[in-house]
């Protein structure tokens, strides 16, 4: 069975044994708290933002790399705050990251919508009050599959993340204040949309099998980021038939319309090669070239996945001139750099 | 089964329509030719390169990705050949590619050790020559596992592969001639060496089934990036064990002794996930160290894959002072940047 065996140690020690790793190689960029000591587990950037700078975090469970700590840098995180696999966070460790990362100006949180984030996160931000700091809080919410899930209410958080965080980042870099920088990263969410499909699960390694099972010529289209369920389960198809059917209700419910310029994403779910991800860009965006609506800007690649799930999600972002300017700026992270 | 799912339409047209959605999103680096007219396919950088610059291009089978075309753009590859799936591409195709991107002042051509890349790209250079072009070629076999393998007399080139490309690329870029373009090419060759394990195997899509057969709790020490055979078959371990397997071999055959400098880089094969790569770069840096051998560059990422292959590779450069700062100098492709 693929997935089962895994390039670890202790299957309860992952997360930190492998933050040892990305904080050797991404030195230059981050620093990993409470791997030497036994303090909460964060990660912010190396070197300090500049003063007056608004402080932008995310976090959540761990296993969705580089979803959180790959987009610590200039021009997009600060911080990131990984929890276990698949769980959140403690509000012990987003409240001292939140505390590490302001400089006065206060702290946008950018939280997915799952329970346990939006619980923690509320919590940390009461405690990081206490203290003094200003936090805002932006909920994403961009998986259209389903109403409710397995550990969300409403819609969940999936792939649209990477662009609030590179968004936010670059208001906050330019200076924007905190209401400002919350502002932008609210109407990102208000006009991003995704929705994923799943060939093959993922394992999480404590767990040691498989997520969730699908048949040998069975897919599941609307699947979360988690395995969560989706919207049903079909026969193997054609990348063709499922861009379209992962598609359409994407612009369906962003009511987009001829005329309109969009950013076009394509995410790998970690075990899809690059090669079918471009495929499937190619049919994403001849479909909306087909509606009149203009792709603007892309991405393509592996960065909110779900372990070494074999799948993709389609994500577009309704774009108007700032915020495609904001998209542009520059960024220095390790998963994202122009 | 896993991998044996793809996001694809026609089995036998995914380089093709995967190079469609690669050029879209990539408009601004590259330019794919041969997918609108029936013209050999390769793809070139989207500028063209300034006068009496050496061109540095590579090419092979496809399902290898981001290698080669990933890696075109300023301070890297002026021209990629991607042939089929697994399959090298054609000499006319090489021709064409090293016709394209001559500036007039001579093509490198970095070829990995296969018998049909070798044969293929011999010929395209005695093509090129007949016009008048001026090519060297260095052979890239970084993999240590095995002398002599299923499509290679001698090592195979495998993860390697990227740091000639990128320190080739960085020589030309500065100016160099030919002759010393290619002299630091075969100096990164002397002093890379690679080695790679399998947890699962990849499925090329036209074939339909895995390249070959791993029992539920065995592993391959020394897997090529095609899925031939390694070293040998042993049961699942631990990453620490996993990554001493692969990385004593390396040193030894590098000579690799105290006080000296390298680059270490950690090389996923497509379906793991990037926190397992950290994990192992860890333990890969720990027992460098222990050695008394400095990690001064790294590299960690799904760089020089086989679909969606389950295993990594270790591969450790020895560093002198040209070479680390032809590594630290500007690239932009789409998957190195800096």
């Amino acid at each position: 069975m693929r997935g089962v065996k895994k390039l670890i140690d202790d299957p309860n020690a992952v997360v930190e044994d492998s933050l040892r790793g990305f904080a050797q190689v991404h030195d230059a960029h981050v620093r990993v708290h409470g791997l030497a000591d036994d303090g909460p587990l964060y990660v912010t950037r190396a070197a300090v933002a500049p003063p007056m700078t608004v402080a932008v975090i995310s976090g959540g469970g761990s296993g969705h790399d580089p979803l959180h700590a790959g987009f610590i840098g200039e021009g997009m995180l600060d911080a990131a705050v990984p929890g276990p696999m698949f769980t959140s966070p403690t509000a012990d460790a987003i409240a001292a990251a939140i505390r590490a990362v302001d400089v006065g100006a206060g702290v946008l949180a950018i939280v997915k919508n799952y329970t346990g984030d939006v619980l923690n996160f509320d919590m940390a931000a009461e405690l990081a009050e206490l203290d003094g700091i200003e936090v805002s809080q932006v909920l994403v919410n961009d998986d259209v599959a389903v109403e409710d899930s397995t550990w969300t209410a409403g819609r969940r958080g999936v792939a649209g993340t990477v662009l609030v965080e590179k968004i936010a980042g670059a208001a906050a870099a330019r200076g924007d204040d905190l209401a400002d920088v919350t502002a932008i990263a609210e109407r990102v969410v208000t006009n991003v949309r995704s929705m994923g499909v799943a060939l093959a699960p993922g394992t999480v390694p404590h767990v040691g099998k498989p997520g969730f099972d699908l048949g040998e010529d069975e897919i599941e289209i609307g699947i979360g980021i988690h395995g969560e369920p989706g919207r049903r389960r079909i026969p193997m198809a054609s990348a063709a038939e499922i861009t379209w059917q992962l598609l359409e209700p994407v612009t369906a419910d962003l009511g987009l319309t001829g005329g309109e310029r969009v950013l076009l994403f394509v995410n790998g779910m970690g075990g899809t090669p690059l090669s079918e991800l471009y495929l499937v860009y190619a049919h994403a965006r001849a479909l909306l070239e087909a509606q009149g609506v203009t792709v603007a800007r892309s991405l393509v690649g592996n960065y909110v996945t779900s372990l070494e799930m074999q799948g993709a999600s389609v994500t577009v972002l309704r774009l108007d001139d700032e915020l495609k300017s904001l998209w542009d700026a520059p960024v220095n992270t390790p998963a994202l750099r122009w």
